[in-house]
Order: structure tokens, then sequence, then C-alpha cells
């Protein structure tokens, strides 16, 4: 059944990622990230790690705590990774909140607040880090907080009233994003807190997603639609995302294994794979775009035809999951396309981890490893992933 | 004196600038961006000129109306730009204002809001409208709007607070974007109610960017500062935008040429260009570079190295300008130099008017005409001034 990749094959790409993972980019974090003086990580790197902004993420704090852990619980419980990460869930303990219980963007060295937002995308990685250092050490503190940080995400995302509604009037839209984060932290909550109550709310989500967001008149999942769903013929209304759109496939895909493989949710994630794959990979220079326009317009967002780092990892990602869920050995092609321009562009052997910004021919824009949005964790999570989807279908050999 | 140009050099360069303003550039947005069902202007285009987008921006639709009536001050009193000058600020007086009087972003194509900004520049660019409108038509109403608009500009930025701070709390820091549309907006004020009480604000703004911003440690007018004026370590303090210093540099040039060629302000003016053209010309590829590192770290803006049009606009306007005030030649390599890059790369000759959005080496990024900040002022503004410039140069032989 398995002709697509051999077993020599998957055993080779085994190697490849669990030595990338453990031997280049935990280490790189560890080694470059870790403030011992102050508490966190320091996540704005240059090439070769050195500090270039001493600004504190919160959304990356969350997520590196977030894989220090998980690295705990799916790897081994190496007591390095374990203190690493309760020393970033006590940073966000201690320096992550304001008085409203509302979390903060940006946090200086010393923890004072630098930036708020509206979005609660702190909350949801603050939540997934407790929810995995829960699993990690079973102390109750992690995972009343991880319920908490959820329960605040929900509340906010459907709250959108936080600043005065004269300012951000804009026309009554929404976003992917909230629902696919919303899926991703219930899946993380329900695994690592072991309650299975959370599965009824993932199921809403991806509901929402199939009714509002795919488009079949335009072989589409959308980036944002109106309140009701419907199309908005405006720059924002029609833009598509294509790495959030496959990272939205992979989660719903991921929803159908832990489901036993239940197959209106394959169909469904196939389908938005497939179709975004269309939109996304760039057939003339590799890669998958950033942003293209559903209409064939021209997209206003600058960067919309750069490669990131992170689209290129959620597609490795789902097109693996797609292979082991139907072995079709077109998601084995686009698997092989896709990871081997990633790992002719990406990679920086010579100071490690990886590049985060291309221009579309893969030439670099700029050498840093690390800002306020790139960090340790869709690259991680791809090579944990990666890794872990390989090994399983190594075993129906 | 001049040896520079030559008489017929300046006469050829004359008629090209003439002709692409008034054939080209200005009627390709009364052609497409005139809404005579709705009001205001729709500045979203594509390359052909068809509308992407019917949102209309407040800032742009502030911009056309500023130039339409600065045409018919400054060549002749052309009946077509007087009644569109008067459509423009028609439909700002009607959808422009918020009921506490702030001013809108965006309204749709029927005028609704769409989007409020704490920044104050819809403010500014309509008193610009306003103050050319007074001096085409000489109708009370339009000065009264521009005093208290400009009155308006001046509250706002030095109230920050519109936003309850907890959501904007990033450290102590201002930008110079404030200062400058302070200075061009009182210069316009000044020339069109006649009123040269406004100079003194301008001196005070420009000292204010000598004392806080100009930083002859690195040779640079920096972006931001903090509220004290000291350099901010971090990716926001140390990032250089040479579009926008070239563009102060020429607002203090032209201060300095009102007022009798003002040696200090000539000084200052050609100190900020001299130092920020080191910065923004790409040796390499030609064209002024977007964002720059004051310390040469990676910048962490996705587009810090494309050539948009207006950083090359302002940068024509410097070097022309500090060569008609201090006949260096330097000042007319530099100009032929950007003209030469910028005319084989932004004029699209097919379809009329220029692209917007180049990647480094020249190539399009996107073929898009207009948007929510490109349209009908930087471009027009250039080659107003660069004609005007010239024709002074060419009098002097």
């Amino acid at each position: 059944m398995m002709t697509d990749f051999s077993k020599s094959f998957l055993e080779e790409r085994i190697t490849l990622y669990k030595q990338d993972l453990l031997n280049d980019i935990v280490p790189f974090w560890i080694k470059h990230a870790v403030d011992h003086e102050d508490g966190g990580f320091t996540f704005c790197l240059n090439r070769d790690g050195g500090i270039i902004d001493t600004d504190k993420g919160i959304w990356q704090t969350g997520r590196f705590t977030w894989l220090l852990a998980t690295l705990c619980n799916e790897i081994e419980p190496k007591e390095e990774w374990l203190s690493l990460a309760r020393h970033g869930a006590n940073f966000l303990d201690r320096y992550g909140f304001d008085e409203d219980g509302k979390m903060f963007f940006i946090v200086d060295k010393k923890g004072n607040p630098v930036r708020k937002r509206r979005y609660a995308y702190s909350e949801s990685f603050t939540a997934i880090a407790n929810a995995a250092l829960y699993k990690a050490t079973k102390e109750e503190f992690y995972a009343e907080r991880a319920m908490q940080l959820f329960h605040n995400y929900r509340k906010l995302i459907h709250e959108p009233g936080i600043f005065p509604p004269k300012f951000s009037m804009h026309r009554n839209m929404k976003g992917i994003g909230t629902l696919m984060i919303g899926i991703v932290t219930a899946q993380e909550l329900r695994k690592n807190l072991n309650d299975t109550t959370y599965t009824q709310y993932i199921h809403s989500c991806i509901d929402e997603i199939s009714q509002n967001f795919m488009k079949s008149e335009f072989e589409a999942l959308m980036e944002n639609v109106a309140a009701d769903g419907s199309f908005i013929d405006h720059f924002d209304g029609r833009i598509l995302n294509p790495g959030h759109a496959l990272e939205a496939a992979w989660f719903i895909l991921e929803e159908a294994r832990v489901n036993h493989h239940n197959p209106s949710l394959i169909e469904l994630g196939t389908t938005i794979l497939d179709w975004m794959w269309r939109w996304g990979w760039d057939q003339e220079y590799g890669g998958i775009f950033y942003f293209r326009d559903v209409k064939g317009l021209p997209v206003t967002e600058y960067w919309h035809d750069m490669k990131f780092w992170w689209p290129q990892n959620e597609a490795i990602i789902a097109t693996l999951l797609a292979y082991e869920l139907t072995q079709d050995p077109k998601y084995a092609n686009w698997y092989q396309l896709i990871h081997d321009w990633v790992f002719e562009h990406f990679p920086d052997r010579q100071y490690g981890e990886w590049f985060g910004y291309l221009h579309r021919d893969g030439r670099l824009s700029t050498p840093l490893k690390g800002n306020i949005w790139k960090g340790p964790f869709h690259i991680p999570r791809m090579y944990l992933m990666a890794w872990q989807i390989m090994e399983r279908i190594k075993e129906k050999f």
C-alpha cells in the first residue's frame, strides 16, 4: 500500500527531522533565548543568535514553554526541558497579566508592559503551555491556569468591543484565525488535561469554518468573511492566506485522525488542502505564497509574494498527514515538492535554525532568526509532527 | 554658475514633467477615480484604472482635493479642476467627520464609516485641501475649515491618549511624522491663507527635529526617539525611513527658500539630505530603500528592501531643491541618479500613472495603481515641484 515512501526513505527522513529538531533547533533557542537574569526568554535574535531586541513577546513565551513541556511529554522527560518550561511559565505568571486579567502582548526585559492588544492569542498560547506543563508535572495549578485561560480566550473572542467601537468600525467581518486557534487550543487541552468535553467546541469551530469560510464557487478557504458568512468584495474579504488555510486543513485532519479516521473530517480537511495547495504553491519558483487574491486581483499587502517560514511548515504537516490518512500518492508528491524546496532554502547550516523571510525566488530578505513573530514554534512543531507521522506510516509496513 | 544643467536640458526635463503631470497623471485619476454617483473619489485602482475596492480613504480624498485646487492656484484656474476640488471638499464635509468632530480614516462608497484611527492625518490633509480651495475661490468657509482642522490636528497630536493607555503602552516614544506634517501643513496654510503667523509653529517643529531626531553619532535622522529625544535601542528606535527623512529635508529646504535662503536652514536641510542619501540610496540596484537599521542590524519589517514610489518622489524633490539652493554639483549628480532609476522603473507607459511597489531590483511586486496609501499625491506633487524648481533654475541663466 505504502508504495510512495520506502521504509528506508522514511527512516532516513525521520533521522533528519529528529536530528534537526534535537541537535539544532531546540538547542539554538535554549542557548540564545533563555534569560537567566530577568526570567523568561528573548526571541529577537540575529543570524548568529545574538540578541537584537530585548523585548519579550508573550505569544512566543507561551509557545516556547508549550514546546519544552511537549518535548517532555512526547519524547522524554528531560530535566533541562522541564525546568525551562517552568521558567517560561513563571515569567508568564509573574509578568504576563494586566490588572484586569487580560494578558499583555509585549513586555520589556524586566517584565514591564510595553504593549497590549485586543487579540486573545497571548491567552491561547499560555493556555497550551500550562496544559502541557500539567501533563508533564501533574501539578493542578497548571491545569487550572490552562482551563481559566481558555475560558478567557473564548470570552474575549466573542467580545470584540474592547476598543470603543468608533475606533474600529470595520464592516461586520470575522476572521478564520480565532476559530483555528480555538480548535488547536481545545485539542491540546483535551489531550493534556485528558478531558473529552473539549470535543464539542472543536466541532463547533470546524462547522463554522466549513459553513462560513469554505467557498466552493472559488474553491478556496477564505481568510475573512462577513458576520453572516457571506463574501466581502473588498481587499480584506478577497485575501487568501494559504499558509493559514493549510494549517486549518491539518487541524481538521488531526481531528479526523484522533476520531477513528472520521471520513467526513478527512473529506473536509483534504478538500481544503486540495483547494489551497493550488492557491498557495508557487509553480514558478516553488514554496507557499503569503497572500493571494481570490479574484486574481492585486493584493495590497506588500509582502504578498514572499516566502515566510511558517506557511511552509504547515504545508509539510498538511501534506504528510493527508497522505497518512488517505494514502493518496498526490499528497506524497506534494510533500516531496515542499520538503525539497524548503530544505534547500530555509535551514541555516552555518549558524543553526532557519531563516524566516525569503523573497519569492528564495533569496534571503533578512538573516534574523527571531522577532516578535518568529520564534521556536512552527518549525519545531513541524519537525516533531512530521517525525511522528512518519513513524506511524512506517509502522504500517 | 549652473554648469551642471544646461538650459536645453532643463527645458527638456520641464517639458517631460509638465507633460507627464498634465497629460498622464492628473487625467488618469480624473478619469478613473471620480465617483459621480455617490460623491468623492475611489482610489483603489488596478493597473488599467479599474476599481478594485470601492472604499474611500479620507487621507487621499483630502490629498487629491488639495492637488486639484493647487493646480488651479499654481498652473491655471481650470474649471474642471476647481469643480472636482469642490466635489472632493463636499464629500469630506459630508462624510469625513464623526459626531465628536474627529475625522474618519476610511468610509465606504456611500460614505458610511468603515474605520477611524487615532492618527490626525485625515485632519491635516483636509486642512491643506481647504486652504488651497480658499486660495482658488476666496470663499471664507474654506479658510475657516482649514484653520479649524489645523487647530484640531495640533490638539490631537499633543493628546495621544485617545485610546485607553493600557492598550498602547509603547514605551514613551515619539515619531517624526507628526512634526513633518506639522511643518508642511503650516507652510500650506501660511501660503494659501496668506498668514505669516504660522511661521513660528513651523520653526518650533524644525527645532524639535533638529534637536531630538538628528543624531550626529549615527549621521542619521531617526524615525522614532524617546520623549526626551534619546535613542531607543529596540527595533522601533533603530529604524530609519530614508524616504521620510528626505521629505523632511526638503520641507526644511523649502522653509529656507521662502525665508530669503536662510543659511542655517539650508545647512540643516542639506545635512539631513547628505546623511540620509547615504542610508537610503541602494548602491547595488539603485532607488531609495524603504527601511534601514541605524546599527546595521536586521530590520524586522518585511518590506524593508522594497522600492516604493513615494521615497523616490521625495528624493527627487530634495536633491533638486538642494541644488537650487547650493549649486553643489553633488546634488545634480544625485538628482540624475534617482531620476534615471525612477523613470526607468516606475512609469507605466501602457496604462498611465506609475506603479507603486517594486522589489529591490526594480521588478514589479504588484501592478495596482492605487490603494488606501497610494493615490494622486506624492507623484503629482513631485512633478509640479520639480517643474517649478527647474523653471527657477532656468531663470538664473
